[in-house]
């Protein structure tokens, strides 16, 4: 099997590659009789992508099983230069669905058409409120709680090796947002993504009318140390601020007529926040050294991964830091068509996991004595 | 069969209704002994929903067949207070598919988003430049065109009944487009429709992802004497001053690369303007005496039925006034599900167009004498 030969499957790289290559790399310390040079806890969890709704009631209920000091997370990719990354962080997520009404059933749009509101119209002039064309969110307040980068992590992303203008060539970007801003440096900020859009119909069903509602779903990204409940309350205030009466759940007749403009809001259960370790603690650059001595060369150190995963937890139930080694291919596609596992990625993170199980207890003991 | 039932299927009203009370008129007609009044000539057209492409070839090749001193055209609704109406003239239209472009597949939108961007919030931006909030185009120059209303227009306006209020609450709007306007006097004026949304998915079928894409669907409703090769200019040069490099078909990766912002525009074919017969014509003056004559009480005159249809060809080709006398409810879901057609309106229409026949040719006789 080549190395460039790709799986493509559901699931492939997300998540089910660190899994299979950490026991992969168990199997192999066995067979070589290569010491474990750590005492190991698995930690498996299946409903990450579901927003996680049980993972503080399993940590805090089995939180004597859990002690540990440091947790080691597979979720993610590496640097899109190919090359191993450490990731001390993660940006929080907290996604909505939103609906404007129009009239109570669609109608024709040349008899009605300027007169009963457009709901279409009404949401797209919402969200050109929220966002502008540069990226940067314009709901009053949103970045009143992001934290300032430190030294380390300007450091660490001045030596990031440059991937911008390979991805932008890749995937046809004649621009990109955040001006001349690396996706590194970007991901240090807060996101609102728009992932979807549905009103009436477009191309050959697209029909005269004035549709009756209009849908958009979002996802906000977030940092340190934004909090996703103060998120929510900024995105209605702003709503209100553009004339909306905001319900959550259907409105009724009443609502509808009493008010000039009703937006639903339906936030996603399972929001939270980001969380980063600090890049400067013993067991981050014991980590980080023994990434460097398994691969056998440069690393990335990242301060934060633009995806999110719900490590604030272990940080807030476990108290226990925790540090992300990403495996999988960053051109992977996942969470959309053809997602696939590039198959050099598998086997280096087969070598990455059984060089950290080897040799991290020694590394660490070294950094702890040399104290960083 | 009561009057208040309703038929639900696919052009019950719109447009077979008027077709069916006219045969049916002059068969009553005949049973009845009762002479035309005027020659009758027919013309049946079926392409209007695809925008009439042949209908201007049909005119010009068969004009000899189709002289005439008025053609009086069966489509659209009565008025919303079921009131018979006489309609002067229609909106014109042209609509348009509008795609805005993004990463060249989806993108996770926790790794990517804020870097890469997202089309779904450019086109809502984009959207937003266009339109405010009270329906007024914000496009340059696009009320360049636009022609006031004359004395009779205005008068006939302030003579129609009251509908708003009622719409309004049967439609539960908390508020209309163009503040205290009414929807008789919005239609004097352009609309730009946004006629359906489409970008990656929302509600249960979200994804965390920056779409690929993301598109729209307009009509622009015109008046006299907009004119669609100037509309369509007007956008285009609206978009470009947004930063957008404009297409009209599929862009290659080269422009995609080479532009910050490509927008492709497939403008429907088809589009033409609005068309409006003088409300004091002689012509003008016997139809509407002789329908309120059929219906034995007040009727509405209207300047400009709010849809759209070709007749803008009948005074270009075969310079003719047109003057519509539709019949179908105004209700009757058209271009949307649940279409209908109340029977009432249809006894109504085939008395009315039995009436008009019967009458028409000695009352503009008398009109003409009259000289008004």
């Amino acid at each position: 099997v080549h190395g460039e030969s790709r799986i493509y499957a559901r699931s492939a790289s997300d998540d089910k590659s660190p899994i299979v290559a950490m026991l992969r790399a168990i199997d192999a310390l066995r067979a070589a009789r290569t010491p474990l040079s750590v005492n190991l806890k698995f930690f498996l969890e299946g409903e990450e992508e579901a927003g996680s709704p049980r993972l503080r009631e399993m940590l805090t209920r089995h939180a004597h099983l859990l002690r540990a000091d440091v947790w080691l997370f597979g979720d993610g990719p590496v640097h899109q230069s190919r090359r191993q990354q450490v990731v001390f962080g993660v940006r929080g997520v907290v996604g909505a669905e939103l609906t404007v009404y129009g009239p109570r059933r669609p109608l024709h749009s040349g008899h009605y058409g300027n007169w009963a509101p457009n709901p279409a119209a009404l949401l797209a002039t919402l969200l050109a409120s929220m966002r502008a064309p540069d990226a940067r969110i314009t709901i009053a307040g949103f970045y009143d709680d992001v934290v300032p980068i430190t030294a380390a992590e300007r450091e660490a992303l001045r030596n990031a090796p440059p991937v911008d203008e390979a991805l932008r060539r890749e995937l046809l970007l004649g621009s990109t947002e955040g001006g001349d801003a690396t996706v590194g440096e970007q991901v240090m900020l807060p996101a609102l993504n728009v992932r979807g859009l549905r009103a009436g119909a477009v191309g050959a069903t697209a029909a005269n009318a004035v549709p009756a509602e209009a849908r958009a779903s979002l996802d906000f990204r977030l940092v340190d140390s934004q909090r996703v409940e103060r998120v929510r309350e900024l995105v209605e205030t702003h709503a209100r601020a553009q004339g909306y009466h905001v319900v959550h759940g259907e409105p009724t007749p009443e609502q509808r007529l009493r008010h000039a403009r009703v937006l639903r809001i339906d936030w996603d259960p399972g929001g939270y926040p980001a969380a980063r370790t600090s890049m400067t603690l013993p067991v981050s650059r014991a980590v980080r050294r023994v990434v460097e001595e398994a691969v056998g060369g440069p690393i990335v150190a990242v301060p934060t991964l633009g995806g999110s995963l719900p490590t604030y937890l272990f940080a807030e139930v476990l108290r226990t830091p925790l540090i992300v080694l990403p495996i999988v291919n960053h051109d992977n596609s996942q969470h959309a068509a053809d997602e696939n596992l590039r198959l050099q990625n598998l086997f280096d993170g087969i070598e990455l996991y059984a060089g950290v199980l080897a040799r991290l207890g020694h590394t660490w003991n070294q950094v702890d004595r040399v104290r960083f």
